[in-house]
């Protein structure tokens, strides 16, 4: 299936109007945002936001690499000068889309791991949403995928926490791996992988867990402790703040694992 | 770093010219074909491969995303009618690039393998291909990067030719995994993600042996199995044919691995 064949799809057009903010939904048609979650914002940061959420309604309609500040313009109902006060290139927009879409994601998962302490348990929850997300809300999957392959500065937030849970887990001896690097190249890209194989329908119910339990074998974790990591049950986002959730929801609740 | 950014580095711009087809150097600027490899093609043939090295040439220099029929016609410096009576989309174009590097890569590793029937044995090497390549024909890597990032069909033959490798690991006992959905996601995430790490000059040394050594652990293989198998010397490929080889090209002699 070509990004294009996928843009093509109905359920995205309808769906990509909302998405979450500091774990609320928000009408990104509308720039709304919950007044009791943020400082009211001044002029220029609600003008900011304001272009993030329209270059979000572009990207989702098609590729990153195709925006230009043209188009920004016109889909904001902004003049040109005005998106140049904020960007001045097609590169600098989508690295604001892709913090945006990081550092919401980024904001929920915090709230979902308050009280979880072991690292190794944090990076299996956190591989897991990413999957589950992508099941669930495939607007989002779509363009967290798109903005992720053309973004410089995507997930600096990710990756430092990331590396954070990763050292926890090997200080504690879950993990064992050699090279800081390529434990990083297998979890993001065996993550990002298992959003593509969703998004494209070829993964079978549960493979956040299949994904999750992969990434963890490939740090060393024995085969138990894996099994013990992958069958812990999935925190409730809905207590949790609530998250953009599709008409496919019943996702999230993924089979058990299977014993291996 | 951005890919603009990257785009405009100087090294990529020089070194595009030579792409290698069926294990051989072929100038793309100049279409030129080794004429005893391959068999004299018509010129419904010969134009297509022209249209497709123009292809390679624009997506070297920009986004795939951004390639356009009229863009296509001026660098092949044929006729936009000409274009469209072999491609009516830019989908199609970017596909038959991603096919041609796809199906070069994957002949070159045919030549590398003969007489080696170990599936995880041939799956390493596969790998630390990717990686190696990456790391030795910076252009290539980039090209590669962002078709595989947009297009349906890349790799075709590269999934069947690595499902066949994790069966035969998993035959062979050398592979423990349950999903094959994950496996794959495994395989083709982390070395793409590595692909990217080395091309950002973010990677070590001997990254293709991390990778993977990361990998063969994620499918279960032990440690003494994993630390064996990415122990073997890498196959010398300019005596199997030869390889476009850029100046960096002592990266492929990365260190011994170390002991875990």
């Amino acid at each position: 299936m070509t990004i294009g064949s996928l843009l093509g799809d109905r359920s995205v057009a309808l769906r990509i109007d909302n998405f979450s903010k500091n774990g609320r939904i928000v009408n990104v048609e509308t720039s709304e945002r919950p007044e009791s979650v943020v400082a009211r914002p001044g002029k220029r940061e609600r003008t900011h936001a304001q272009l993030v959420d329209a270059a979000l309604r572009v990207i989702a309609r098609k590729d990153a690499a195709a925006l230009s500040i043209l188009e920004l313009a016109h889909e904001a109902e902004v003049s040109h000068g005005t998106v140049y006060n904020y960007f001045r290139t097609r590169e600098e927009i989508v690295d604001a889309v892709a913090l945006r879409l990081a550092d919401d994601f980024s904001e929920q998962q915090s709230q979902m791991f308050a009280g979880l302490e072991e690292g190794a348990a944090r990076l299996t929850l956190a591989v897991r949403h990413f999957v589950l997300r992508a099941a669930e809300d495939r607007a989002w999957g779509l363009v967290f995928l798109r903005v992720s392959a053309a973004a410089a500065r995507l997930g600096h937030t990710v990756t430092l926490k990331t590396l954070g849970n990763l050292r926890r887990g090997l200080k504690a001896g879950t993990f064992r791996y050699e090279s800081e690097a390529a434990a990083l190249d297998l979890v993001f890209g065996t993550t990002l992988a298992g959003m593509r194989t969703v998004l494209d329908g070829r993964a079978g119910r549960g493979h956040d867990r299949d994904i999750a339990y992969t990434v963890l074998r490939g740090l060393g974790a024995t085969r138990s402790e894996a099994e013990r990591l992958v069958a812990r049950p999935f925190p409730d986002l809905d207590a949790a703040g609530g998250t953009a959730v599709g008409s496919n929801a019943g996702a999230r609740r993924s089979p058990p694992p299977r014993s291996r």
